[in-house]
């Protein structure tokens, strides 16, 4: 009963926790996305009423009319080179400021995240990645970054955010901050509010959460993230940081059906966004080697130079200029009711608009390439749509055209006459799903993000059919999803989530030079001595005496903690002996110990706090057994490789080691794993050699 | 270079068998569906202009205008009464019908099928349970099933049907028809495809393969659940069964937008689903329990009679009487363009239809507690629903009366005086929402579901939280969802998704008497005898001697074709030794021996088939080690037993052995760990202890 009573408050402190992060979560992406919109507006001018207006507040009560007619917003200039060039100087100063309280304060705030907080859930440390400041300053520079016009998204780094946001509040928790295990389920949870709030789209959050960022599915994470993106949500939308009421952010209602002759043109759409993810991740990858050889210690310049020449060509493209939120709406709308944008719509100007879509996809793709990974929080999210969005419209206005010059053709014979027979709006959406698609390699996400994003379900089909064409291509040019890519780069042990085939048995893999420790009859001084020289985290134990059986495992931290007790409050003399063995009368005295005390070896989500027991020595004997993991996770040398990496991703130990008989032959990390398999891929990845090596 | 072309080809052949197994999966479902519809209408009336057509074709050219314009359409009797009777004549001719096509051809074919899929995908072997002649009655009478107006949903057996279209057709490819692993991929992504057409919801049913179906989830399989339910779904919108060229069964638009007061209804909305699914699964098990005792073989006019039953009680309520969906479809309906059937909308007549939907809850729960579990095809998603529905609007309409007697009550405020404030429809959606997510106790796929069904975006969050509120309800009364209980109820060896912790170490549960074999010296002969006398699945390979140290393990099916392969070419005598460990000379003769031949003790997906080598018996020793598995999975008796059953779920394998200091201590199966925790939880499931034990 008190098992039960204990699990039940511990349930629903997590409960708590999720609630707490979540309704953080949405208050502080709420507060992010006003001064954002606030100070890209500034870039174009200010609210006479107020300074602290923007654009939209300041014209609210002028609805629908032309733009010209709010009187109260002013530009900073009368002049077209005046605007140009207090825009390029607002987009140097908000880089600059971005860049600078970067390097200054909080390093780890650069980039998305995201292949960080991957790793950091499949059980690799980092320490303060995900700490207090790291927040501070990223929600701080977002806006900063977005205003800039860099050409960055502000929805990779609010999944880092939303996750400072969760381990910040659960460290508070004792029971959360002693436990990585529940901790990476705080965290699975608010990566999926982070997307949640980010996109609007809590479905498409509770989905990424499980296709991209976790690493063990189970029901229990998923009902987390369910809550934590619900909660979050609910908050954003109490806030309604827009004052629409809307969470959809570029509602749409396609009430047009798409034709089956269309398909033919979904696909090539879809082959796009697979080119365009492997030609981004190739790409970025060889800016990133540049990068880190010559351009170490240049964040700041780089961050302001980059923002510069955004703004300065960004300027005279009329899809560059604005925000890129605002060019999906316009592209994504359907001509009828308001969307022309510029004459967007009008087919005297058609060949003109692709002209400018053309352009404005091509230099979008290059300073993508060159500002994703600048020194300064930049997600790939909301760009890769943009770009998509771009070339989609582009297609779909070309469809068009070609309709308007042959409506005879066999094709367009189930158009029906009265009704307009292509939306390019809709080339537009299938071509941000299939960019989005193509560059994150995620799927369901995708099409569930789109879906809540525009509410277009009639879509559904071809969004699929889009994203399928999308994934072939992807795997033809042989890439995976550029978080993957940035971890390879970056050389952290993970193990993705692809499955290969290598028909070695692990005893090509592991590390036979192990160091481990005696079962009985080392000193203290010995013990010492050892922890202090060999660097590892732990040491498997060892019968002494010919043929070394395993005993088990103990952790370097267990034996630290147990020594400095034992310095405290008994006398430790060096040629004491250290007994990692349970004796008979060890039994005896203690018979209610737990089966295990702990588990590092098998760093399992370990539910239960590890009850720490007094140490005792008695006949000039250290006891450390109760410390020693008596069945850590152990397999045998013949074992394929595949069968150790799927043990290693599925129930996520650090250390697997390998006996025989009994007998300790050596150990294997995902460290060991993926030197073998880096070396067995690097003939197909050029980059890798290049700066990895 | 060969293995990886090997791999293309294996990779290719998957995908175009999931695509082939798609398109059936799609034809199937539209004819059925067809079918269904006929036979539904046949009940009450016929086509004057060809009997082949069901009252939507028959009244084709009239459209919108009242249900008494259609003049070819006619109706068996001018007499109620005598439309009353003949009605219920149909019900029993078509329940006869179904009942006596399954007892008499296949028994697989009742029920629902799901809490069976599971237990196969999740490794447990049902000879027949997927075959062809399942697949063809289950086909045939689910229509019938339907039509004869029992309580029981095409949903669930859509899935079932889909898994076995999967099956028939990966059994021609022999690559599949070897490997339970990849089976089991293909029958997951069936099962996807199975969901998608019977809502007509693609990623409704890709989640639904993932949060309810599959036992480990995997992007690969999420993949392959992605292209099957796409193909399925193209496919039976190319066939358009319902001439609407919609997907989307019940399309709603509601453009009015909720209001925060509301969240208080929408969580009483939310508890009566927690307590319909807990009050339904409990009462059914009683039925279930009562059904096993006394109607073991009544099967048949178990199903007559309740159709009958149905059917007579039925037709007396106005949303009894009409098909579930359709009925679904008109209390989704907004009031405002043509949801006013049979004056659901008219406030004079509110109170009657608070009555007579309050009639319809109660005696559909009834009905289904009754029906669902009887011996022909049935589902229980969408009488669920259907529950749900009338119980959502009633609340929606008694809501609505009182906004509209107390319009200044405090709550009120908000609304805005000359729209209208509340839905009902809304209710009923979000009803339907909650029973379906109480009786299943899935929730992302329940609202990726509701959302693919009708297009009701705005509504996410209100789903969101009526399926949070289900969700605690229903864990507050303990009970996991039907497919679960079910599982259990039938005894099948089944680990479900949800965590415990026991605290034991697994040498409390694993079976210490063991049947092993020696390594060497044993006879042929001997070993024949034991094979004969003892059965189990494998034998675990000890030494010889003093203390039994395990070498390897062998399945019992790999000993009988290698027994059988030396019968008949080479001389077997029962003396002959066998050996079952690598002598020095074995390994100069045969240096390209794969690591490990075959891993049955594994059971993890085994990529590539087995390569079997010809047996050698040379010096009068039989050599059967080729076929054992060197390195089995093995744990120390010391280890957690949740974390064995997590090595079980997430590993997939059928046999763990306990192994400490290499000797052999015990093995450890799925159905120990069940006995185990059977007895731990049987004092909160009454039902258990009836029937069960």
């Amino acid at each position: 009963v008190y098992d039960r009573a204990r699990n039940a408050v511990n349930a629903a402190q997590s409960w708590v926790i999720i609630s707490i992060a979540g309704v953080f979560i949405g208050v502080n992406a709420a507060l992010i996305s006003i001064i954002t919109e606030w100070l890209s507006d500034l870039k174009m001018g200010y609210c006479s009423d107020g300074w602290w207006l923007n654009q939209q507040f300041c014209c609210w009560e002028i609805d629908g009319a032309e733009e010209g007619a709010c009187s109260t917003w002013r530009t900073w200039s009368p002049l077209a080179p005046g605007r140009w060039l207090i825009y390029v100087l607002f987009a140097m100063v908000f880089s600059f400021v971005a860049a600078h309280l970067v390097r200054s304060f909080a390093k780890y705030a650069a980039g998305s995240g995201i292949s960080e907080i991957k790793c950091i859930l499949a059980g690799f440390v980092m320490q303060g990645y995900l700490g207090g400041w790291t927040l501070i300053i990223k929600s701080i520079t977002l806006p900063f970054v977005i205003a800039s016009g860099l050409s960055v998204g502000k929805e990779g780094p609010s999944v880092h955010v939303a996750c400072c946001i969760g381990n910040v509040v659960a460290r508070m928790f004792s029971n959360f901050s002693r436990s990585q295990g529940k901790m990476r389920e705080i965290l699975t949870a608010a990566s999926a509010a982070g997307v949640a709030v980010a996109f609007g789209s809590p479905i498409g959050g509770v989905l990424f959460s499980i296709e991209e960022m976790s690493h063990n599915f189970s029901i229990k994470t998923m009902w987390r993230s369910f809550l934590c993106a619900l909660v979050a949500t609910v908050t954003l939308s109490v806030m309604n940081p827009f004052r629409t009421g809307k969470l959809v952010l570029f509602q749409v209602t396609y009430d047009r059906d798409w034709h089956f002759f269309e398909i033919i043109f979904f696909m090539i759409i879809g082959a796009f966004g697979g080119l365009y993810g492997a030609l981004v991740i190739r790409l970025h990858m060889q800016v990133m080697a540049f990068r880190r050889k010559y351009l170490a210690n240049q964040g700041v310049t780089e961050a302001v130079v980059l923002a510069t020449l955004t703004a300065f060509f960004g300027y005279f493209n009329r899809f560059l200029r604005i925000d890129m939120t605002e060019s999906l709406a316009i592209l994504f709308r359907e001509c009828e009711d308001g969307g022309d944008y510029d004459n967007l719509c009008q087919t005297s100007a058609q060949w003109r608009m692709v002209n400018s879509l053309f352009l404005a996809t091509t230099l979008r793709i290059l300073f993508v390439v060159v500002s994703y990974g600048c020194k300064v929080p930049a997600g790939i999210f909301v760009p890769s749509m943009a770009i998509g969005a771009t070339f989609g419209r582009m297609v779909g206005i070309i469809v068009k055209a070609t309709y308007r010059a042959f409506p005879e053709f066999g094709w367009f014979a189930v158009c029906q006459p009265d009704v307009p027979c292509i939306t390019p709006g809709t080339y537009a959406f299938l071509g941000a799903a299939a960019a989005l698609g193509g560059v994150m390699r995620i799927t369901v996400t995708v099409v569930v993000i789109m879906f809540e994003l525009t509410g277009a379900l009639t879509y559904i089909l071809p969004t699929m059919i889009v994203l399928l064409m999308t994934r072939a291509v992807g795997d033809l040019f042989g890439t995976s999803g550029i978080a993957d890519e940035m971890i390879r780069f970056n050389g952290y042990p993970y193990l993705d989530k692809e499955e290969h085939g290598f028909n070695i048995p692990v005893s090509r893999v592991m590390r036979k030079e192990v160091y481990s420790l005696d079962g009985t009859g080392m000193t203290v001084h010995a013990l010492e001595q050892k922890i202090r020289t060999e660097q590892v985290s732990g040491y498997p134990i060892v019968s002494r005496g010919p043929g070394s059986t395993l005993l088990g495992y103990i952790g370097r931290n267990e034996l630290n903690y147990v020594l400095d007790k034992a310095r405290q409050t008994q006398d430790l003399t060096p040629d004491m002996e250290c007994s990692f063995v349970e004796l008979q009368e060890d039994v005896e005295f203690t018979p209610h110990l737990p089966p295990t005390s702990a588990s590092p070896a098998m760093g399992i989500e370990d539910h239960d706090a590890v009850e720490l027991i007094e140490t005792v020595t008695s006949d000039n004997v250290l006891k450390l057994w109760p410390w020693v993991n008596r069945a850590p996770l152990t397999v045998a040398p013949q074992l394929p490789l595949e069968i150790v990496m799927q043990i290693f991703k599925r129930l996520g130990p650090r250390i697997i080691l390998v006996e025989q008989y009994g007998k300790l032959q050596g150990l294997v990390t995902v460290k060991d794993v993926l030197r073998f398999t880096t070396l067995e891929n690097s003939r197909a990845r050029p980059w890798d050699e290049q700066d990895v090596g």
